[in-house]
């Protein structure tokens, strides 16, 4: 473990880079300032780039289009890896036909949408339609009547015995400098107790993650594992599900982990980054290179 | 573990009874028909016996008035332990003054209320009275907003360390034949697992229900352990409970455990009733006696 | 929360202390200097105290001989209550006849034998006695072959469905200042999720030692629970039950819990006592009263 | 999910058949009788094979060898994948010098040696080693002192905060017709709690294993996942695994799941297999092809 100040030397050493989107890139007020320099600088030194992320609720282009309404236009589509789509992945080889239900807002449901699978909000399963139901998949906090829907998500899995994805591990998310929100992930937790049953997890640490990129990688160069450096600000998802894939990592303390606990963290947990760096902003002195 | 046909037979050997309520006595259709042959066996036989219940969502008074309505007039409020009563016994105990946040309906957190305690919902609390806030409750599953006040539920214990009280330790209920409901126990592993605290619960298979049960037995009379009977539909609840606190304890077939399960259960839970009896009810002809 | 310098003047606030022993009383080198002039002064004035310890390795009177052979006399055995009392307590009521097979030394089983049992160690269960086996315990880490017994063990709990109890719920213990040792609790907690089922557990922080204690202390007296508190080094042991059990608590930094740590240990856990003192040495300035 | 009573006509579907070892091709008397026709007939066919195994207590090539003695000729070293191989990759990416410490035999840590590694048993670390520990192993559960070595593992997990990893995330294996052995995997849990710390697992059901594998299939031919089936014996490892990386999935009945038990454990589980089929043997009768 190395505490590095400058996060470009980290840079240099990779050919490519996977990046953390929340607390690393941007935080509840927005994209962090100055981050345009970082990826200007990958661009000049023909770097190569990802967003590896736990969010499902929106398609890799919306999500895209949220960088580039903040001035962050290096990003395109196909540099963005989330969980969602893992889960489309999944539907594409793993359910052939019939109704995938789903909790969420209907615009996260819509990008999943296979040839052949109809999506419906988990509200509108009824004794007609259930029959039908072949997956349910947890995509979003936001977009239905937790009490009514959850209750309803229950007795759905208990009547069908088909595959539960949840496409984001996540158990909470950052809502405002004091404030944070239950995370689809937290409650699909609470639902697996009740029923029972073992869900299907997509999202960092989960190798599948990490795998996904890097294919697309390899897809037209052949770089290997010690070449990319995973760059993100939680020990747990980011830097143990790096670890495990055999990538270098870079822990920034630009999100959950707070420069005043993360000796402590890292020693209570056993999960050791290679480097630790304050932020993957580059700072306006070193980028004048 | 043996089997016995007949609920008669296993109450003579006993000076004290107690029951679980849902399952046992009851189910989402109501009374289970002739269980008030049960009781008046009991009265006539000059047996003890108590209502050892995981319901936290009404008084006992009220909790009376429910078996009354029925026409099981035997059971007064004193009959009943319930994991509210538990609760109540905590807050005069434990906290001295402030606010009590719960999360309920307004009549679940009436009668906790001690002399110089302020029940408050989650929903009325703010950034004025956040600070007198000395305990939260979770009390039941009705009376709040899901989405919104489990959310609040979140930040506020993030923000004060105080005690977080589970006044039911049960993750569902059977609302119909076929449907469960989640209820404030799941609901509450939920949220302790999204803040990471560890909070106090209430409930079988606790010993401090028995205890409580026991306590009352014990203020009147010189009954043992051994004098003393748990009668249950759950293997991990009121059996496991019973089991531990040192009371044999009969697992009736009329609730959580079917028939058609029972070996099974037992052999992969480990948890092992004294007796199995198909119910609690009485059957006319064991009545004549 | 209150900080308290001098402990005397928290026990004048009770009638009955209950300690925790080790970090408390005493550590890996021996008893707490000084700690007999605690003692000293609730005999003084009259206070009543126990002992409440999650050690099950020896009986009563072998747990109190330890403490005289340091120096303190004032301990009797029937000051003591610990996890084995309630493991014999168990036994006596709900094992009938049989064997019970045991993990430990035979010391450790010796004291736990009732009229009529048979206890007898893992190593000696083979084909022709393991139908008479009615119960196992877990007693203590030492006293047995890991790798033999532990998978000998796991086939008897597969083979028999028999209550299987843990008599010490520690995880592991301290050996020397930098040291741990594993604890039968935390074998024990390893061969539960190999077999699968579910264990009976005794010891703090369940309620179950803190109403053995409880029910001595009204044997002969009619104290009430907030004339209690209850003294311990340890947070989610300790404090928790104590707490749970409705006692006031107070949280010494002579053992597990460090002096540089406590309160953020505190807020990670959401468990907090009703006062924290140094420790329970009362200084020789305090004893001239 | 289809039941099909002939093993052939489900390899007719695919291209590359993924086996699990324990439960598939072996049991605790050797090679499943007739399994050799399985393969010749895949031979014939054309069909490419891979053993996906949790089992990282020998090289690939002792355990082809184990193959070959038991007259499995066909399969060669670079037809195994273990989860020791991942464990050696995660060295080779992960560890750049000093010691690797290990608990298992010294034939275990042999292969996973890489250069500018030093293996050494957990019983050979001490004061003036252990500075140099790097990395920690569990790679069997022979080979070691079980009460000595796993404490002492404690302490140096303790003191060092180092990746530790799990070859085998197996709890228990088979040891004859009725009897199991703790296996490394059950330990390490034990381990992992007692410290407190977060392990790297490697082993199905994780995708790891599957990528693994898959890329093996990939570097010579552009086989896709859909027309990959694999092959086990176990719901919660093979089969979930195999789901969850978008392959088909066989369950057969000659392992862990029992025949009389397969809708059972599907309903409870909710982890569905593409296909259940008696054996992976294919008999004499279909062989005539």
């Amino acid at each position: 473990m190395q505490r590095i100040d400058n996060f470009k030397s980290i840079i240099d050493k990779y050919k490519v880079v996977f990046f953390d989107a929340f607390g690393v890139l941007k935080n509840y007020e927005g994209l962090l300032p100055g981050i345009e320099r970082t990826f200007a600088y990958m661009e000049a030194q023909g770097k190569e780039y990802y967003i590896v992320t736990n969010d499902a609720s929106r398609s890799p282009a919306q999500l895209a289009e949220t960088y580039h309404r903040g001035g962050l236009t290096f990003i395109s589509p196909d540099r963005i890896v989330s969980s969602g789509m893992l889960t489309k992945e999944y539907l594409d080889l793993k359910v052939k036909d019939g109704i995938v239900a789903y909790l969420g807002t209907p615009n996260s449901a819509h990008y999943i949408e296979s040839s052949g699978l109809h999506t419906l909000p988990v509200s509108d399963i009824n004794s007609n339609n259930i029959d039908k139901v072949n997956a349910l998949i947890f995509l979003d906090d936001e977009g239905f009547d937790w009490a009514k829907d959850l209750n309803k998500t229950v007795n759905l899995i208990r009547k069908r015995t088909i595959p539960v994805i949840v496409a984001n591990t996540d158990r909470a998310y950052p809502l405002t400098i004091s404030d944070v929100s239950i995370a689809i992930g937290g409650i699909a937790a609470m639902v697996e107790s009740v029923v029972g049953k073992q869900f299907i997890r997509f999202g960092k640490p989960d190798s599948q993650m990490f795998m996904f990129a890097y294919d697309l990688v390899r897809a037209h160069s052949s770089v290997t594992k010690s070449e990319i450096v995973m760059v993100g600000d939680t020990l747990n998802t980011d830097i143990l599900g790096g670890n495990k894939f055999g990538l270098d990592t870079v822990l920034v303390l630009s999100g959950n982990t707070l420069p005043k606990d993360v000796d402590t963290r890292i020693t209570a947990t056993g999960i050791v980054p290679t480097y630790i760096c304050e932020t993957a902003v580059i700072s306006t002195g070193e980028f004048g290179f």
